[in-house]
């Protein structure tokens, strides 16, 4: 049952072996966009993650609020490119690089690379308060989202039987700190499923009340919108009943209370969607990061010094050909992937350039869309402004087909029809409660 | 958003409140089925439990073999009975009772009952060996199902990167200790899982070589079922790869390995299916209980001395008036929780009898089946007995019609249907691993 033939970056001299070699760090937009670019047959790639899953990282918030299943927006990555020749998954850590020697370090042994791209991400950051993590979590993987719904359904199930009003109320209170895309996307969702899911189902607490406070410390919400678009946002947000605190800034975060804008706030749900800095992998490639730790990427984005290491999406920190700070978005990822591979393509096929004359990188904004509810969103495609119902449905139809694989689109399109016609949500399930004991009363 | 009103086991005064209260411990198919058996009107019904969801527990090898994930067989409790008047349900842990002042004591205070149905399942046993637990996991809860898929996916992938030959034999060894029907589908279900899911994904091993062993102490594997059956699930379990190992007793368990027959046998995958016990809230009630801590309960299934409490489902021991010994079934869990709620019903109509007086519960036999893989199966209806592809549809059709839950029953078919048709399975995601940090590379 154990094979050792094959081996990734071993000695073998099976004809396979004799291809190029590619590492790919990180299974997300960028990494698998890369993948795609590249012919099956003119490189060997080993994709190398922690996760055994590529996530959809825009519905994550949807887990995080019950809408849907952790399943739903994750495929396992040997899944996604079970029947690709010349290509290996491996699902372990890694822990440094060797770029002269061109190896990668994991946590259980090395991989000898010819190109090496580095697309692991972002982490959740907490602006210099790293100790403010565990009582503000952040939303970054399904671990992140599976807590969050943890938390969140827990809390109101212990208001239910809480006889201390204030220590009842605490609990029902959520707080979102951060006023960008994910900060409006949780903040709504959580305001719909107090006022529109849970609101039928307790008899000693009133859900449809719950406090769902949006702290943002810049004058408005998705500062990277139009004005327009973030006050029409704003106000879909307020209609829905959440508070939206703009221009106000966190001075300090406790368990189950916080401090913003000199008031003190009792919380038991707080939640941190403000900032995003690299995967601290980043820093491992000893060349310039910029205050985000990402790195500072060559035009063509390889990084100085080694033009056959690439460093992608969350990673890179660049301003484009056209002058335009290239976004942490998905798109960015998936064109930075796909520019990668057309450049590594070409060198595959004999076409040798130094960084300076290789086509540098060009950011396509196809526009930027956050939801807020049903019928609700905001989007900004080329200049074309929507809100309301329009922009939800643009957004309804862009996640769908960007949401990796058909079993996933079909369920994710179920349970959204589902719950738009029972306002009903089917991942309220507490799972992970009783740690590792199975064992106990009812 | 913190009403005090109507609150459950106080004081209040309000109509409602001066209907008789009952009582139910456990949201399993016993005390769903009593709480349906009770008309809305009649009487307050407040159940409490551990978990905040029913669990289809006859799919929840599915969940751990990778085949649906948590949502799909979890519906939480307060959905299920959304709309119902004088119901309400309580997250906590039963810690004791007062039978004299009919009182239930629990984790955030304690409840006053005119009826208590004590309906809190079972838990795996181990036969006095509860060192065993955490070296070969049981399945009866969602966090089991979900730590079982966690460790074998991992397991497969450790293999992968695995240079030594021994050690990556024993990650894709699994062995399920005990032949019933959980160890029975669980065997047959890693065996698919292996041999014809992940055996397309991995270079370095090979999943299809696996080794799957059952182990069964008794002469026969699901020795509840006629021999012919038994022989019949065997040949099937060995067609689809999995060793069966009948008449073997374990001697030891202890990480990474087990001894059985005198034999050591290396394996980082050992599951336990062989025994179940009464939950230890049981043995609070005070009365006898059996050798697996089940209370022996009154034909009626009322506590001896005590007529306004009931004990079903795993939690009760009993000879029914036919003679049968009532197995540990769903169908007797539901037949119990119906009998209960027919017994309370009419009392609350006036009808007061002693216990002697009472309907003695006649449990019905409506048959038995367990599915051991795609198109292989048994059934023993009313002795008509099936194998094969018939016994598998008949399996299909009934675990459908018992999953509660409309989208539940439309989300497990179209995924029964996409694995049938791709040999694929969709929740093949490790989540929980990098425990409660989401901070780190790749």
């Amino acid at each position: 049952m154990c094979l050792r033939v094959g081996r990734v970056g071993g000695m073998s001299s099976s004809p396979e072996h004799r291809l190029p070699h590619i590492v790919v760090v990180g299974a997300g937009f960028a990494g698998l966009s890369f993948v795609k670019g590249i012919p099956a047959e003119a490189a060997r790639i080993t994709i190398i993650d922690r996760q055994n899953h590529h996530l959809f990282q825009p519905l994550l918030y949807q887990v995080a609020t019950a809408g849907l299943s952790a399943v739903d927006i994750a495929q396992p990555v040997r899944a996604i490119f079970g029947a690709r020749p010349n290509f290996s998954v491996l699902m372990s850590e890694v822990t440094g690089f060797d770029l002269a020697d061109r190896r990668v370090r994991h946590a259980h042994g090395e991989l000898a690379y010819d190109y090496l791209v580095v697309a692991a991400g972002g982490v959740t950051s907490y602006f210099g308060h790293p100790e403010w993590e565990q009582f503000a979590p952040g939303l970054k993987s399904l671990d992140d989202a599976l807590r969050i719904r943890r938390q969140i359904l827990s809390s109101f199930e212990r208001a239910e039987t809480e006889p201390d009003a204030a220590k009842c109320e605490a609990a029902m209170t959520i707080v979102i700190i951060g006023g960008g895309p994910t900060g409006v996307e949780l903040a709504g969702s959580f305001a719909e499923l107090t006022r529109r899911v849970l609101n039928r189902d307790f008899d000693h607490i009133d859900p449809s009340k719950a406090r769902v406070l949006l702290i943002e410390g810049s004058p408005r919400v998705l500062a990277a919108f139009p004005a327009e678009l973030s006050a029409s946002a704003q106000r879909q947000l307020e209609k829905l009943g959440v508070e939206v605190r703009t221009g106000v800034h966190v001075e300090a975060v406790r368990q189950g209370e916080l401090v913003a804008g000199g008031q003190t706030i009792r919380a038991d749900n707080i939640f941190w969607g403000a900032g995003v800095s690299a995967a601290p992998v980043a820093r491992q490639l000893g060349v310039e990061t910029d205050r985000a730790g990402r790195v500072k990427v060559l035009p063509d984005l390889s990084i100085p010094g080694h033009p056959e290491v690439f460093a992608l999406g969350d990673m890179a920190s660049l301003v484009d050909a056209k002058g335009v700070t290239v976004p942490g978005v998905a798109q960015g990822a998936m064109q930075m992937g796909a520019h990668a591979a057309k450049l590594i393509r070409r060198e595959l096929r004999g076409e040798k350039l130094a960084p300076s004359g290789r086509e540098a990188f060009a950011y396509h904004d196809k526009g930027s869309m956050a939801t807020i509810g049903r019928s609700a969103a905001v989007a900004d495609i080329k200049g074309l402004k929507l809100s309301g119902y329009p922009a939800w449905i643009a957004w309804l139809t862009v996640h769908l087909l960007f949401l990796v694989g058909f079993r996933s689109k079909i369920s994710v399109l179920m349970q959204w029809i589902y719950s738009y016609l029972t306002y009903k949500r089917g991942a309220r399930i507490i799972t992970g409660v009783s740690g590792e004991k199975s064992a106990g009363s009812a």
